[in-house]
């Protein structure tokens, strides 16, 4: 499913309150295993739209849910802070000005936000990233030429270095990220494997994205049945482009070849419960002496001063419709927690994003 | 203790009998634990000393044992094919001509030889590196100015890429890599913390080695006891050198800083059995993803073709006797399998020599 940008959209207030009903959703408590509704209250409140110079009142129409925010409810340090609770979600969010006292935007703009899971909010112009719906569709700041597209590109070109020939493996290959992988890979003439959970997303990887070779981890019981399948695929891995970890990247590491390079990109199999209290794993560092083979860990941050470069490249294969920037999208601002929920028991392809 | 080059030696045999009385420890059945002598057959056979041209007879003087024996006789693919059983066991020798058919050596000459665990043998002269006593004690050949120093050297300048200010951290500290490991992380400004088994070799490696701090991981029952104290001597861990993984990487990688590079030299808690059946150990692959840290794991075979490099740097070290390259003799052809299996023990320091 893929959202167009919507050419028509509820007329724009030409006169508002002098407070909206406002709604959002506050994170309460921290959980233990997977993020529930439970961990959530959605609360009703008003919300002055009187603008100081230079702020802008939005309404959020595309809000993200992402792996990356049951990170942040780890108990340990991550690369930032917890979560701090009793706080609205943070989120990116793609919202429309509704009222504007920057000279910046005008009503009915439509803009990149990070004012998290609400349905609206004031925030000052400087806090926005403007979007152009004729360049591309708007959901896609939150995909494909988003945060997961950054991943995706430099994740693969500054970590994998994938060659014309190689082998790239990439877990998770249904996914936000893993789905643009398997594709920039295939640009580079890689051979790809992807690996999923179901036969439905197999088949999508092979016969839409044009993965050569998808492997259904959901239909193996051992990482060494995993292998198997694998190596009857390929000789050997280059690249291992990593969103998952757990028994996938037990399968995977043995099989690597000289000199591969293995991408950490998400280890999602670990996120509810796992980052807190490691499972056990084999332990597998010899392989990375055999193979003088190298593991690193990668972040989207860490590009965010380089979009301009994925979007120079990426930018015009989504307007030509050369690359599938999938999107599932639900809809409702009530089905937030759960829409969150569901990254992690591994339903969708592609973006997830709550339509509100 | 250390090897000088010896001045006098037997003197050379100016006629050869037809036969040598040879002798060898022959590799026999491959060890599912700790490789002991019932691995090993000593036998005895004469050896004829008849030269084609080009061959030399040579008489093992000093022959080594290294960490890296163990992993050859792993049952699983490594770098290389398992070592044959019923051959002698390989190993680097430093070994002195005893007759020549060859223009380039001539009996009394020292040369590197990959002869093995023999007394004697008859060799193309192509075959060996010779050593000049006059530069460096000779059994600086298997150890600082040999492949444990390259191993230093370059794993850690080329993988480890320690900056001044940096906290470096090496395991198996007192080892044959280990201790040059952590004279070349000082000389290049950081702060070293050395990982030993004991509290002599933790004196040792602060007051002979400079090592800023030492940790005797043997006075720690968990992996988060020894993180503790070595929280307790610094902040975190910007190269992390691993000579032997298990319970102590379990301890330094959560302590890792953000764009940590770690080091796989060695996994020495892991060749008498986990290469083939991997133990268990906490996941942590996700702390590569919050510090964005990278592990490689790096061989000295590698960067044979630069030990001129390395030579050009650290020879006049070791001549101006400003590196401790310690080593540990072990006296008798006999001691060989007794002396390799005692690798596993750690109670040696530095590199580790068989004199016969």
């Amino acid at each position: 499913m893929r959202a167009m940008t919507p050419t028509a959209h509820p007329a724009m207030p030409q006169h508002l309150p002098p407070t909206l009903d406002n709604q959002q959703w506050i994170y309460r408590r921290v959980p233990d295993g997977l993020v529930t509704e439970a961990h959530y209250e959605r609360v009703a409140s008003p919300l002055a739209t009187r603008l100081a110079t230079g702020e802008v009142l939005i309404a959020a129409r595309f809000i993200s849910v992402d792996p990356y925010m049951r990170i942040n409810q780890a108990r340990g340090a991550t690369w930032m802070s917890p979560h701090p609770v009793d706080a609205v979600q943070s989120a990116a969010v793609v919202a429309q000005v509704l009222a504007s006292a920057s000279p910046d935007f005008v009503p009915g703009d439509w803009a990149l936000s990070a004012t998290g899971w609400q349905a609206h909010a004031v925030t000052h112009a400087s806090t926005l990233t403007r979007l152009d719906p004729g360049e591309a569709p708007v959901t896609t700041a939150l995909g494909v030429l988003g945060m997961p597209g950054r991943t995706a590109w430099f994740g693969l070109t500054e970590a994998g270095r994938p060659h014309a020939g190689e082998v790239v493996v990439v877990s998770g290959a249904a996914g936000a990220v893993g789905s643009l992988v398997v594709q920039f890979a295939k640009r580079h003439g890689a051979t790809v494997v992807g690996i999923a959970g179901g036969e439905g997303k197999c088949r999508w990887l092979v016969e839409t994205l044009g993965a050569d070779h998808a492997i259904d981890y959901r239909a193996h019981a051992t990482p060494e049945s995993l292998r198997e399948a694998l190596l009857a695929c390929v000789k050997g891995v280059d690249v291992y482009f990593d969103n998952v970890g757990g028994l996938v990247t037990d399968a995977v590491i043995p099989a690597i070849h000289r000199r591969a390079r293995i991408v950490i990109c998400g280890q999602i199999s670990q996120y509810s419960g796992g980052l807190d209290v490691p499972d056990l794993g084999p332990r597998f560092l010899h392989h990375m002496l055999y193979q003088r083979a190298t593991i690193q860990g990668v972040l989207a941050r860490d590009w965010l001063h380089r979009m301009d470069e994925m979007r120079r490249v990426v930018a015009p294969w989504v307007r030509a419709g050369e690359i599938v920037a999938e999107e599932t999208l639900i809809d409702g601002f009530d089905a937030l927690p759960s829409a969150l929920a569901s990254l992690f028991t591994g339903e969708h392809r592609g973006k997830l994003i709550v339509r509100v």
